[in-house]
């Protein structure tokens, strides 16, 4: 087996070659990906079925057990997901600044890929093909570290993907996959700052907090999702129950998930009772501050921490507010700056929230599901960034390049 | 005086308050910091020659006190700088991608400023303006800590600007000066992670790596300059000539001069003994690979270390290349991925240096000075970046900007 640090320099090598291969070659290995995923089919699902029999000796939890799993659903998604970066505009060569000083200089800024990403992640095995889609797309090579619960699933899906771009003439080092449950190799992988530009962390707060503390490379953190939607004074009550019930419903292990109600006064005898209703029909638990306790005594009472709480459960912390500035205030103090709504026909109301509201996604009457690069427009991301700098919200393809500054002159001094 | 706690949260609350002020009043604010500066030149001057008379009797280099000094000249360049990024287009606010999707949902990304961004800089006093207007220009709080040498000078300036913000109608705290000579002071700023958004250290090497290795706060990077010319088979030499003396001479202590020229072997036996006749005359030691000693038998001989040195000082080093291939090479291998440029006439050998060169900038045909923030129509900028995340090359307005996803619906769902 390759050492930690051959894989790192092959990818410094394949980044290389990648940085000026064509889009059309990086389209036509993506599409290739795709095709050959179908070829191997049969053995990934019985190297899932290992790796699941596996993972239940183990006692993994059934959560867990699903997230591992591949089903025909997810299996057409991973090529659905390569084919449709293989379709997506080339984010590598944009043009993001062009000018003719008064020199005569012509100065442009360019987007190139930044070099080599490593993905650190745990259970899913569709993060493996997505993540290789995300980065070959924007030029870069991949270094994946997946969690070893998937390691069967991920040894057929990296070679079968190394042989398709290698057979469609780009480097196969491209995509390196670390094929071992040995933790030192993640240390390891972590001193690599000459040869990896960006780590991508994808799992829980603690692995996340684990790998930007133990690093020098940059990371891209993808911390909670304390999401919250406050209906407003303003608000289509009809509408509002709709966006609440899918904004927590439609999927509840999600980031984008809802996990803090914020009600405004005036509307809260008519609407709380509404809410009430549905959400018993749907399973949700409902946890109260005391004023919506004296609107449903049958309310679980809040407590402070329930304020700061990612459930990703069937569960809904519910609280009433006296107008938009403590609805403010209130996602000032416990968000996670992931994404937050708005639901209100009021356009000045609506203008000061998202003016006012410092997170990645500021939604106005819309589910807080639908943040994210599908429904964004993006197509295939890895993630989430709930960080400020170099990227906040989804991180696609154009999020994995950084810029080059091009002068072309005839002779210009200074 | 403050404790860094208190100037952090004082940052952060006036970072809020500025977020939502608009860009009219920015602008008003960095006008009548401009104006104030004339009301306190004499004070500033007097405050500047006690920190020179200090320094002085510190023993400190004749070239540090040259940066630590202000004249007319400078003086008159920080309220230019002032006037100047009040004159610059609103950097928030920008609607970087606009789109509607299929389901009505309107989309959209936009510029909003980091919140609170952290200087540590060392001893010139210029920096203390600049730094305020790139910081005001767009929107964002921030905490300077300059060096210990420039103190007095800083607190003449921090007063003016903070009273002039104040008048202005904007929070005075959205400049701050860490007004001691405590070290622990940085250690303390270096804590304030739920406060700062990011810190720019702007100084050499060993303070740069220093900060980033102590803190959790993310750090833009300016690391050195170890910039190339190449001059190609097919350069028109004149032209050369002018931009090889234009770039190590215009000014030599800055992190865009010339260090290394790469010359190919084909015009090597012409252009040598040009750049040694002029170079003799304006006092820069030329240290030549053996090639060049073969045609530059004077050359003091250059030795490994050479070619990994950024002078800041009169001397060149200059190897000979056997063409593009060699030189980009040595460019990838000993430079410092900060600006790297080529002189020839042919287009193919220019369009694969800039595609081949992973440098910040990439010239071609002019002078290695001409890369950075006014030459690129920016106007003021904090630094040139060497990283790749979030920012690369000159850090200007919009560079401290992070962005909002903002999606307005009539009721969307998942």
């Amino acid at each position: 087996m390759n050492t930690i640090r051959t894989i790192a320099l092959q990818a410094k090598e394949a980044a290389y070659q990648l940085s000026t291969a064509s889009g059309a070659a990086r389209s036509k290995a993506l599409n290739a990906m795709a095709g050959e995923l179908a070829s191997v089919k049969d053995e990934l699902f019985e190297a899932n079925r290992q790796d699941i029999e596996a993972a239940k000796a183990a006692g993994c939890t059934d959560a867990f057990l699903k997230r591992l799993a591949v089903n025909d659903k997810i299996f057409e998604y991973m090529a659905k997901r390569l084919r449709e970066a293989a379709a997506l505009p080339d984010p590598v060569g944009r043009v993001l600044i062009g000018r003719t000083m008064p020199s005569g200089l012509k100065v442009s800024k360019i987007a190139v890929p930044l070099g080599v990403v490593g993905i650190i992640y745990e259970a899913r095995p569709n993060v493996t093909t997505d993540a290789s889609a995300v980065a070959l797309k924007s030029g870069n090579a991949v270094i994946l570290k997946g969690g070893s619960e998937s390691i069967r699933s991920n040894r057929v899906l990296v070679k079968a993907m190394r042989k398709a771009i290698l057979e469609a003439g780009l480097p196969e080092n491209a995509v390196q996959f670390i094929d071992s449950a040995d933790r030192g190799d993640v240390a390891e992988l972590l001193k690599q700052e000459d040869c990896i530009d960006v780590l991508i962390p994808r799992g829980g707060k603690s692995l996340i907090r684990a790998i930007s503390e133990g690093t020098r490379i940059p990371v891209i953190k993808h911390y909670d999702g304390i999401c919250h939607q406050y209906v407003s004074a303003h608000a289509d009550l009809e509408m509002a129950l709709r966006i609440v019930v899918n904004s927590k419903t439609e999927r509840v292990e999600v980031c984008n998930a809802l996990e803090t109600l914020l009600v405004d006064a005036q509307v809260a005898t008519d609407f709380l009772p509404m809410l009430a209703q549905e959400f018993k029909r749907l399973g949700v638990e409902l946890r109260g501050c005391e004023k919506v306790r004296a609107i449903l005594p049958d309310a679980v009472p809040a407590t402070e921490e329930d304020w700061d709480t990612e459930y990703l459960a069937p569960i809904l912390s519910v609280k009433v507010v006296s107008g938009p500035d403590e609805a403010i205030a209130h996602i000032t103090k416990h968000g996670s700056g992931h994404t937050d709504g708005i639901v209100t026909n009021d356009l000045a109301e609506s203008r000061a929230f998202v003016s006012r509201v410092d997170s990645a996604s500021v939604l106005v009457n819309a589910s807080t599901r639908l943040s994210g690069g599908g429904d964004y427009g993006m197509g295939a991301v890895v993630g989430i960034s709930t960080g400020k700098l170099h990227v906040r919200g989804p991180v696609g393809p154009e999020e994995l390049c950084t810029c080059k500054w091009v002068a072309e002159g005839n002779g210009q001094l200074r």
